[in-house]
């Protein structure tokens, strides 16, 4: 029922609001109980306040330790009202029904972020303000409990309207909040114990795992409109490692997000150069490392003179792997984004990007995309993701150590071939192909030349399936600098994507009669279909391709294959019954493989 | 410091061992303090015990609900040893050190799963042993704090150890294990909660999402061996929806199992009839229903004249769509698996199977497969997965309501093409290719024959690419029908898997040099490459397939292509700006196409 609110405890430590709040009971003469700094700054205010000690007549002992925990408090919130025993016993024994509490917690994660030390963090829990929280909630039919200061608007709502009383709805949803808050606070407890006990012994298994998601940002739905609700959460009280500049991103559009900011921050620090990713679908279209691209390279990816810095040419490169898988992508940079990038940007269909930094020109550059739709987040390149990580599926929980795993040169130390050649390209085009692959649904193989992807084979279930698979890839690639390929005479005004796709659709040959129709619309003249000889021809001078799997080679096939697109460099985890026989393999072709030891399957 | 243990305060509901650790606690002349429940019995067996009512000498008031709220109990625990001013108003107010706390609490979870109502799950509310148990954890300094009777032998030995003493090492770890108890406790009583106030209205959105993962499995490790620990984890106190049978899943497997029982769980549910799937990588290789099979298809899936039960045709029919890539797969299962299914099993590589049941006998079968460590579950058919689902990545919290939504025939309602004829098999067939896609990683598009899939595209980043790859797919199946295929003299004692992979490379053609040897050497007759016209001659006897897209075909593009591939009957979410386009494409070639309004993306 609605109730009256006749006596409030107040103790918080979260002062927002406080005077405004103690005001507003007092024009409704509620007697105030409290405690410390909250009596000092309601009274201060000008209203009436009872010290808590006082009021129960205890001692104060333990330097205040206990002052709460006390059968006058906790019966006067306890208490069932109506009860006629109840009553009767808070009578005899001067109990006054407390009816409205107000309480927040100093928030423990906090004190850990702040980098406090054991005894000062445990000195930090506390004790008497969430027993208070969980008695209140209980007892949700009769007290109201406020553990936020963003719920004051709400308290003063109800009792504005009512002349002074709560009801039962903003209690029963107040109770709810109430225990969400006390459940967060000991999950970050029990985090921060699990963690010390882990370090106090490495072997210790915490008996469970209590992960708290807030909700930080709603999504519009999740995977597919049927899935809504759905919402970007922060894990704890930790802040989301970035923030949104513009855009209103999806849930997917997140997922690509933060997959290739995490290959793009890699790449980068395992290479030292500017990194580049184009996401579609969770996994990379392509990726890159900044290398100065030829004038051979330029007319090829039909990017005239444009000035290109480091980051601009990362960028080009990781969109000229598959550029039409990459129509509509998600873009991640490893450095800020200049000028140059974002006018490559400008003229691409994408769907948003992340980065550490935008510099201003930039920014405005690409918030004016896709007519200010254009998502654009910047990342925290200092964050460092926790060190395990959860899912759940159909109801089943899985926890693993995140796949910290850094693919630098260190991997590339166990070269199994007789040829150990490895030049500094070689090594940064197979780092490249590795840190891209670890990102890339399994299986997974990648090749990469000149510091870029040219064929991602991702989400395959047969090892030779992905090498074939990324190798039409690469066929395509390198088709587009056939002569045939490059000469496509465009008719005025065909537009980039249409360029992109018409070159594509020419190379693979597999045109359909309106395919065809279509094609030969956008040309001022019908070119003549490659021919097979042409193409086999073409493809036998494509040489130094670098490859890296995402698991071991488990029989030469694989290696006869990736011969066929010029493949040189080689590098997985080894570790098949038949190493011996791939290792053959790759000697008969002079291949340098390298044995990384590293199994990087991702799902 | 190690701690004499004089005082212990003891209140549980769960009684295990209450006796044995009374009676080890007076051996140490440790006095005791109790309540209800606890205090008769541990008084039955001897102990002498002290009721905490009589203890505080305050009134035993509101039915118990306050009795340990009181200073002299918790003053007791949180006092500060060592702390003069502390010791000294211990002393003054006649506070005795309480040194060990043995609390458990009644578990919310399981009033709430008993059915009981809203008031009876909030009365059930435990507010006094959260309270000490926090202090106790809190002052762990100097208390030892016991929340589960599975620790009891952990004290026992420090204690007989030390001649009844605490050491801080136990107290860390048992006041870690403490917080981890009261964040799971609160965390189901949020979760129930908000549950509730999201019946009474819809639109509430809960302030948090405490997730608590309870390990119930450990795992070798995660996706790759550099990813230990790793955990199987029930959600909240859950039971896991499946038990382990037989075998040691790993982290894939389990990813594979959870997804492959869904897939035909929901199969069976949409179409009645018996259903199968075959995983590798978390995506199926595979999936059927039961449909009897024609000699020829025996002969093309060479199992001879085994008899073949319902589940047994799904499984073969699961296993023979992609046979190679199901080379080690997991296998799913609707019904409980017969001896039939068990003997196709039985000459199959392969990795283990989820299924609600086993009979005795294909149990042994199953059992003794790859010399015992075949993985066998028993999955819980009638167990319903949270509404929402959650996962992190990089540190980033995602939120989504399950994709719950069952494609069944009623998304094969709004027929888009002039021809609307759906025969029933058709029809299951889509519902087929629907469900198997809804589980495939996005993007994704799945080609379904006579209750099989026959092509199962995916991971891939445009629609187009699916298509075809998936195409290819069913090329080589269609092929393996050829009789030049067929015709094929494999000599005695070839593998039946490599009687498999034979077939398909000689179907593909680009076997390499060693390969071609290797391949003649099973044969008794070397067979004449198939020709391009041989095969296309072939695939043009190809008709009635159905084909289900896990979003719309943006082009009309993609439906020239599926005509290359005998497709029929076409389902996809429908709702490009093209629609009219793809249509009109669908219209020339007499397919029938339906437009489901479901979107499947699956990450």
């Amino acid at each position: 029922v609605t109730r009256k609110v006749e006596r409030a405890l107040i103790s918080v430590f979260d002062k927002t609001g406080l005077e405004d709040i103690g005001l507003f009971l007092k024009k409704f003469n509620v007697h105030i109980l409290s405690t410390g700094g909250s009596a000092k700054k309601l009274a201060e205010a000008g209203c009436e306040v009872t010290e808590v000690a006082s009021y129960t007549g205890s001692p104060e002992v333990f330097d205040g330790r206990v002052k709460t925990l006390h059968p006058k408090i906790h019966g006067g919130i306890l208490a069932v009202r109506g009860n006629d025993k109840h009553e009767a016993e808070m009578k005899s024994h001067d109990i006054g029904p407390i009816d409205l509490v107000i309480v927040n917690l100093y928030p423990f994660e906090e004190t850990v972020r702040s980098g406090a030390d054991f005894p000062t963090c445990i000195e930090n829990i506390d004790i008497g303000g969430p027993a208070m929280i969980r008695a209140s909630a209980k007892n949700n039919a009769a007290v109201a409990i406020v553990t936020s200061a963003s719920q004051y608007d709400m308290l003063k709502e109800a009792m504005t309207a009512t002349g002074g009383c709560t009801t039962p709805e903003l209690r029963k949803r107040l109770a709810g909040e109430a225990y969400a808050r006390t459940a967060a606070y000991d999950g970050a407890i029990a985090k921060y114990f699990a963690g010390s006990l882990t370090q106090d012994n490495p072997d210790y298994k915490p008996v469970n795992f209590p992960n708290v998601y807030l909700p930080m940002r709603p999504l519009k739905y999740g995977c597919n409109p049927q899935q809504a609700p759905a919402s970007l959460c922060s894990l704890g009280s930790n802040p989301l490692p970035f923030s949104v500049l513009n855009g209103t991103p999806g849930y997917i559009n997140l997922l690509d997000a933060i997959n290739a900011w995490q290959l793009v921050h890699e790449l980068k620090k395992a290479t030292g150069r500017a990194a580049a990713a184009s996401f579609k679908h969770v996994s990379p279209a392509g990726a890159a490392i900044a290398k100065e691209l030829t004038a051979h390279e330029r007319a090829v990816f039909d990017i005239g003179d444009k000035p290109l810095t480091p980051s601009a040419q990362a960028y080009v490169r990781a969109r000229n792997a598959d550029p039409l898988c990459s129509f509509g992508d998600f873009a991640a940079l490893s450095d800020e984004v200049d000028e140059a990038t974002a006018m490559v940007l400008k003229v691409e269909v994408s769907d948003g990007i992340i980065a550490p930094g935008f510099d201003p020109a930039a920014l405005e550059i690409l918030k004016a995309k896709k007519n200010g739709a254009f998502i654009v987040l910047q990342a925290d390149p200092t964050y460092a993701a926790p060190d395990l990580e959860f899912r759940d599926i159909g109801g089943v929980g899985f926890m693993q150590r995140r796949n910290a795993a850094l693919f630098d040169e260190s991997k590339l130390e166990n070269v199994v071939t007789k040829n150990k050649d490895l030049p500094a390209e070689a090594k940064a085009d197979l780092i490249l192909a590795s840190v891209t692959v670890k990102y890339t649904q399994s299986n997974s193989v990648g090749y990469a030349l000149n510091g870029q992807m040219i064929g991602v084979g991702a989400g395959q279930q047969s090892r030779v399936d992905c090498v074939k698979l990324a190798g039409r890839k690469v066929t395509t690639w390198f088709m587009r600098q056939h002569p045939k390929v490059m000469g496509l005479k465009f008719k005025e005004g065909v537009k980039r994507q249409e360029r992109v796709n018409a070159r594509v659709r020419y190379i693979e040959g597999d045109m359909t009669e309106l395919e065809r129709v279509d094609f030969e619309k956008l040309l001022t003249e019908v070119p003549k279909p490659l021919t097979k000889e042409e193409k086999d021809a073409h493809m036998k001078t494509l040489t130094g391709v670098a490859v890296s799997s995402d698991a071991f080679f488990p029989f030469r096939d694989n290696i006869d294959h990736l011969n066929r697109y010029g493949v040189k460099y080689v590098v997985h985890p080894g570790g098949s019954v038949q190493d011996a026989q791939v290792n053959e393999a790759a000697d008969q072709y002079g291949m340098v493989m390298a044995h990384s030891g590293l199994r990087l399957f991702h799902h």
